[in-house]
């Protein structure tokens, strides 16, 4: 055995405290390049193993200055990774490993106790939950679920498909792998790892038609398994029942606090496979807290389930770095699922699912009797477009114009419905917007928004709750719309409404 | 009640016989025309009960003369129907219109008895039953499966891409009508009432991913209507069996002569749903008779049961013109299936089925759960190749170059392994091959081609029977196969197995 120092971890350990300096590779690079490697090169430390569960972190001042680095910067990996689970911290005491990690190792079990509630149930912010606009008398729709369609980047989008005809060889157009053409399974696992920090292997990888198809595949997989019933959030998107209903598996909704699922009532339910949404929950917008994700995985490993990570909005982050998707904690207790429909068009029907090394072959032999795997040209471009930085422009392109759009919201809300509290901004396509008791009762605001040609869905359609304060809960997508016509459907709202009209 | 006369029909009569010179419009066209005109015309009087069930036709010199075309046409519709099975005839007694229609009419039942035999099961001529090439060792690969994939159309595809992007509104790339994009489903509609005599209704036409898709779309429909057992042919595709499994349905073998599935064996099975290729049947080769098509729909009628047919190669016919499906005589019992996998490519994974009313919304809904709709630009793409023409030059030029292939490969087989019988030849991308005894036995002549790297698939992967006269039944895909590849490949086979090598 080599000794080694247990303080700082300034000598290499082969066993023990690793190396710091070594999780730096990328010394010389710019310092936000620098602040990313640093992120990752701790969450591949704790996965990998090297950095154990309980291990204690130099303090921020120390580490950086090991580094050569700002302390502001380790400062920010700390934290970041600390919301997504990898890391635990007591203010003033320091930073440990944390517990929920699994990869390869051993971690405690969670969980608690009290009543799962049974009822229907339902993809995420996806076109089933509706969002479709264009009915006559709608002037301003704003229902969640399409993003800005007249984003797609049709130029180029059409280079790459002429690119991949002039060069794709003749036998690439027969009978696909089911699981997806390599070229894209590496270059979304790539993306994935970079961008969402989930752990990435492409043979894990799995291309389908979206979360809609990935909730298919699974639930056939578990049922066929004997599980009969799926946990879905409640409030929550009733799409997830229905999806898993159409393989037989029943729903129960279980309710969510300001932090996550609550550990009891999951306990409770007796179920062993759950649908979440945990890094902006869907409907509510809350990000679920680091201990709740931790309880999460607790609770899979204890009752050897399931959790289906629906990331259906997890590119679009506004005011900070997004949080990691829940995947990269225990990959093979989540199944994580992605599309490119918010961020390019629902209409591609283009879709990844990262699968636990358990459920792979039934997986991939469920997609191969669906479908026989996905269309070979479409998923040549992406991989195109993926590969020469299209996509990674696509995404900024939207959450530039995303960002703006819920700007234009806030400020429309703030000025004509004044009081009324908005919550979920930090992230996605949607806010929560609490409309104060006096613009109401609910259905008469309802009634008169219609009336007056603005579409709104409340929140009561996701989920069991009915407070019965006499606020107007809403659930208002705003992606699909240019500021503008925010700005006027907010206006049209406050007139039918009693609001502010004149500004 | 008009007054009219029954014997040719020469007056207009409302109820009793048709005015036969009604029955072709287009009086100017040429001559090729007015055959297809008269052919689809008498096919919709007989389904739309305008020709009734045992309505006695007029000669063909009669109506010949009735209409002023040429003996020759009249009578090639005439055999061309009664192959199809809308007429029926006796030589020299006389032609009627036949019992086995049924669009809105009534018609007897038909059946039998005898045993059917329980087995593991098979999409016919996919990929899934074999024929993707390139293992190291194969020069010449002869197993069936995929068209010649270097026929793709590239430019014309490249630029129907091109142009759906320019065009397509922005609406167009949401969350997709799960039946298929409209323009499509119109246009399939067009070419298959067209070319493969169905009664197409875009109403009823589901845009699928192939006709694997239609099968497992189907199979979990009937699964949850009750049914637990699917018939497929034997010999047949063991893929229609293993998809239909993924459904929770079993397989059962039921036998086929040379006419079709025997109507004894199919009673007294016990299925209420079978899955076949009457219009080419997959790997025999042989096309259903009328009498057979006639009473495999009484038998789906009394049973009240469904049909598939699983027109995987209808669409090339050499040496006459095709046989219309089966769907064209009962649109309410059976479930037509087919693809662009055969004509444009295995990769694109663009199909449709069309659905009788019964079934219609659990497979749309299906359809929803499975992956909420196919790609919207491929979709259009299809429209528009369907629609300017493209998809009838693809079908001609592979119907020109798989012709000459099949010519040659019969060439190849006369010449270097003499005695070898040749059938299926009419139709489709392969043929079965007898080849003698002298040349076998069947283990010994496999491994010596394989040996010499051709690779070849037994007639008795296929099925159930294991005929002791010594002779090698081979199943031969030709179409993936320049001419020069073909008579290399048995060649090569010649002078492993003792043939006549040299010429």
């Amino acid at each position: 055995m080599t000794p080694s120092r247990t303080t700082s971890g300034r000598t290499p350990g082969p066993a023990g405290q690793p190396a710091w300096e070594l999780l730096l590779p990328a010394a010389g690079a710019p310092a936000r390049r620098r602040g990313r490697a640093l992120q990752e090169a701790l969450r591949e430390a704790v996965r990998s193993g090297r950095l154990a569960a309980g291990t204690r972190l130099p303090s921020t001042r120390e580490l950086a200055a090991d580094l050569g680095v700002s302390r502001g910067l380790v400062t920010e990996a700390y934290e970041q990774l600390t919301a997504e689970g990898y890391l635990r911290g007591e203010r003033g005491a320091g930073t440990w490993v944390g517990g929920a990690v699994r990869v390869g190792g051993v971690a405690s079990t969670g969980g608690g106790t009290a009543s799962g509630v049974a009822a229907t149930g339902g993809v995420a912010g996806a076109g089933g939950a509706g969002g479709v606009a264009g009915a006559p008398d709608v002037r301003v729709d704003f229902r969640p679920g399409v993003p800005d369609l007249s984003l797609f980047p049709r130029s180029a989008w059409a280079a790459a498909q002429r690119s991949v005809l002039a060069r794709l060889p003749h036998r690439a157009l027969g009978y696909p792998d089911p699981r997806g053409l390599p070229e894209l399974r590496g270059a979304l696992a790539g993306m994935l790892a970079r961008r969402r920090g989930v752990v990435a292997d492409p043979e894990r990888l799995v291309v389908c038609s979206g979360v809609a198809q990935a909730s298919t595949l699974l639930g056939f997989v578990l049922r066929a398994r004997g599980l009969r019933a799926v946990g879905v959030e409640d409030p929550g998107s009733p799409e997830h029942g229905r999806l898993f209903a159409s393989t037989g598996m029943e729903t129960v909704w279980l309710p969510l606090d300001g932090e996550g699922l609550r550990p009891g009532p999951l306990a409770a339910s007796g179920v062993r496979a759950v649908v979440v949404t945990p890094s902006h929950q869907f409907p509510s917008g809350i990000g679920w807290s680091a201990e709740r994700r931790a309880a999460l995985l607790d609770w899979a490993r204890a009752v050897d389930g399931y959790v289906l990570e629906d990331d259906y909005d997890g590119d679009f982050r506004y005011d900070r770095a997004p949080v990691g998707a829940l995947q990269g904690l225990d990959p093979e207790r989540v199944v994580y699922a992605g599309s490119v429909s918010k961020s390019l068009a629902p209409g591609l029907r283009l879709g990844w699912t990262l699968v636990p090394e358990a459920l792979l072959d039934e997986v991939v032999e469920r997609k191969r009797t669906m479908d026989l795997g996905n269309p070979v040209l479409d998923q040549a471009v992406l991989a195109e477009f993926v590969t020469r930085g299209g996509y990674d422009r696509q995404l900024r392109r939207c959450q530039r114009a995303y960002r703006e759009r819920r700007d234009a919201l806030l400020a429309a809300l703030a000025e004509h419905l004044p009081g009324t509290k908005v919550s979920g901004i930090a992230a996605g396509l949607h806010v929560i917007a609490r409309v104060p008791a006096r613009f109401g009762p609910p259905e008469r605001f309802l009634a008169r928004a219609a009336e007056a040609g603005v579409a709104l869905r409340p929140l009561e359609e996701y989920g069991t709750a009915r407070p019965a304060d006499g606020d107007v809960r809403l659930v208002i997508g705003y992606a699909h719309l240019p500021p503008s016509a925010i700005a006027e459907g907010i206006g049209l709202l406050a007139g039918a409404v009693g609001g502010r009209v004149a500004s």
